[in-house]
């Protein structure tokens, strides 16, 4: 078992009405990391630049992954996001994107990261992730996120690219935005046919919805009463999802699917709770287990 | 075991990207009604003018439903709203709305009604749902619903009622609202201090939460692939919840509550399904359990 990610590995500077910070460490490949690394082997594929310090290593070190592959561009810089959150955390609002190496990335898996069982595509250029789709070839299970962006700009390559995975993992309105269809049970249906066998709907505060052949699944989120950043949830809840299926799991049950959808649950809740990586990089996997514990009460309906 | 219902008995024209119906029977009261129908003796409360049919009594009477508390004002015209909806379903507009007979109402509960163990107050002036409320004296369990324009206009009328029942069933957005706090979990519980028990935050297609004392459960929506006219979706919730509750439960337990919840649920999720109380009055009590059947199965997460 062992799992690889690509995506962006990114310094982030957020306000949220609960705060700020700067170039805190973020992107989607390092938030996904972080979660799924706490139940499987994660090799991390993406660039930085000269910006990109050994504490930052060192925290993805300490949860056991692996990140030789991760490109170190001399004279160049790590990719850049700034952002703020209205007092509505849902909304949220792009204030500066810089791409740095991520301009010039061109993806070159070693043998680790080539071999993996489970592949996630982080949220990036759709042509960029099928390259990564095609080195990664012996993977049994590969999942992709994506954003309006590319829904808006590269339809065709990311339908190409959905072709070629097994999940995919949007929030619903993207499902929606990407198939034109106003209704999410059918937009769902209409993406399976274009090859994926699971569609993960991603509703925010409301939880997510999982579609498989004829069956539905879904969650709502934690009720949280303290939250002050989203930013990395879905990549939080992608990370408890696929890493639980890698590193748990022996087949791709309906089970199994839908206790994957309580690990992303659970995890998206926690990184949510503090700015960044703040949460889950102090997290302990016995709170994992206790909130897990207190989702299934939670939703459990009774006979 | 008997309910009360005091709400708007109304005329509805509504158009959505699914069709349009004109003068349909709708308002609170009656979407509530025929849907707790299938549980419990229900009595209805509120005015109607000339333009109220035979035939529209008889729907109600079909379901067993008492009607002798449906006030018939000589010369009046029945409640009128005309509106419609967004190709996403979620976003309704009011283009017209006549009062009529409603603008005098003055409720006036016989022995029967004023009898009821459980009440439901209907989205109408909060002073009107006090005075209900005031006559309707045995009722152990009575439950409230509102609307962005009386937190508005009548918030402090609304607070008075809301501290004399014993659940707020109103819209996430609406809790958010009247407690001038965006997060749900606090919104929740800051409305319980005020002297509800219950708190059902409604959320649309994203389903509904329920808040108690120290306790939290969701249920999503269910993933319809037909949904044509909203319209009444969060009465009918209210009418399976407390239908369910009043008709066949010994008591106010979170098992009940829940199942509640899952009643209401599918009552919402069968009136969506066609215009105004079209699928509802065609409704058989073994499509309700086999749909309660699939709702469970949809949210069961397992050991």
């Amino acid at each position: 078992m062992s799992l690889t990610v690509v995506g962006s590995i990114a310094f982030d500077s957020v306000r949220t009405p609960f705060g700020e910070r700067d170039r805190m460490l973020g992107g989607s490949a390092v938030h996904f990391a972080l979660a799924a690394g706490f139940f499987t082997d994660v090799h991390v594929v993406g660039p930085v630049g000269d910006d990109f310090g050994k504490e930052h290593t060192e925290l993805l070190h300490s949860r056991g992954i692996d990140t030789s592959d991760i490109e170190r561009v001399a004279g160049g810089e790590t990719f850049f996001w700034r952002g703020h959150y209205e007092h509505d955390l849902n909304v949220a609002h792009t204030d500066d994107t810089q791409l740095g190496v991520f301009a010039e990335f061109e993806p070159k898996l070693s043998a680790a990261s080539a071999g993996a069982d489970v592949l996630f595509l982080g949220n990036i250029q759709p042509d960029l992730q099928r390259r990564v789709r095609e080195q990664c070839e012996g993977a049994n299970f590969a999942g992709l996120d994506s954003m309006n962006l590319w829904i808006e700009t590269a339809r065709d390559s990311l339908l190409a690219t959905i072709a070629e995975v097994d999940c995919v993992m949007l929030n619903d309105s993207e499902v929606r935005m990407l198939m034109a269809e106003s209704n999410l049970a059918r937009a769902a249906r209409a993406l399976m046919e274009l090859g994926p066998s699971v569609v993960v709907a991603k509703r925010g505060e409301y939880g997510a919805a999982l579609f498989t052949g004829d069956g539905f699944f879904a969650l709502p989120g934690m009720p949280l009463e303290e939250v002050k950043d989203p930013t990395g949830a879905g990549d939080s809840f992608a990370g408890g999802f696929l890493g639980y299926l890698d590193g748990e799991c022996e087949e791709l049950s309906t089970e199994n699917l839908r206790r994957a959808m309580a690990y992303g649950t659970v995890l998206a809740s926690f990184n949510v709770e503090d700015f960044g990586t703040e949460r889950v990089a102090a997290l302990k996997r016995d709170e994992i287990a206790a909130r897990y514990d207190e989702l299934r009460s939670m939703t459990h309906l009774g006979e």
